[in-house]
């Protein structure tokens, strides 16, 4: 989901949110260091140092400018196949295994939120924003008589849940094959959830 | 959920897993010590540091301590109300935020399965504890007519990765209007996707 958007030289800035990002693939967040980070970096790692106190400080700025990015992507304006966009953005949650590893230091992350106010704080936005996408999908179809007439926010929240239940999972349990009928649930909810005529 | 189970004073193992238990409810998992499952043990700490090398085996085995506690608990024999059954079980899950500190703990502990295959053995097998009780209740409901025809197996994986998406909701997320909301879509996906007077 949150992909790592192209590099640009002119924005120095997200040079290094980018090399962040990347370290962070490769290593994870416990083994991540500073100078993990600038090993990814075309510049000088003594510029981390300089700016950054800790690595805590440049994944949270890292995971804000992820977000920034996909929330520019995904706010919805004219939603005109409300279906195809809540279809479309289930079936790259469900079926994101390519990017687990990614997911697992997302929700390694996730776990710091726990007893860390700062990433709480991240988290809490991003649920929100997902959740807003969402949410105004659903509403779209409801306006349109394309899905039945529920609470948009309400539902919009459950999937959020839901797929941060895929994570966890997908993360924590070797059974792929009721991992995947498991998902393959979120499909048969909105359909007899949202969908007049599965029912 | 894993609610501690009683004190038995002839039985000295489990007394050491109630201690352990007792000590991760008070400090949770970063600020437990083996001291600190001393303190909540009556006889000497000595013992502990004798027979344990370091708090994840004594963690370890009281998770699986406290998971043998519920399969006997819940291994259903004959399930004659399997609407019953679910609903206290769904209830249980949606509202238990009394034991929010709890599965908080849990929740820490399960992330520690991302990276550490001792964990994620035992959260293996939690999971295919909940879900065959689940699946049972579900087959039960199946074959009186009281549910629709679903795969139980399916619908039971789903509701365990569902009640662990809003654990880590609960622990993460500080919108407890909207993940009260979230919670109640469970009842509604059991009320669309099970039962044949609902739709």
């Amino acid at each position: 989901m949150c992909v790592t958007p192209e590099r640009d030289a002119s924005d120095p800035d997200g040079e290094i949110m980018r090399a962040t990002s990347r370290a962070l693939r490769e290593h994870g967040y416990s083994d991540l260091t500073i100078q993990r980070i600038g090993d990814q970096f075309d510049k000088s790692t003594s510029l981390l140092y300089y700016h950054y106190e800790n690595k805590d400080e440049l994944v949270l700025e890292t995971l804000e400018f992820l977000l920034d990015s996909f929330e520019a992507q995904f706010t919805a304006n004219d939603i005109t196949e409300p279906r195809e966009h809540l279809e479309t953005f289930v079936e790259q949650m469900r079926s994101s295994s390519e990017e687990q590893r990614h997911l697992e230091t997302l929700l390694e992350l996730r776990a710091r939120a726990i007893h860390d106010e700062r990433y709480r704080r991240h988290f809490n936005r991003s649920d929100r924003i997902f959740e807003n996408y969402l949410s105004d999908v659903i509403a779209a179809g409801v306006e349109s008589g394309e899905f039945r007439d529920v609470d948009p926010d309400a539902v919009a929240a459950a999937l959020v849940m839901f797929f941060n239940g895929i994570v966890l999972r997908r993360s924590t349990n070797d059974d792929e094959e009721k991992t995947s009928r498991a998902t393959a649930e979120i499909t048969a909810y909105l359909e007899h959830r949202l969908y007049p005529d599965a029912a």
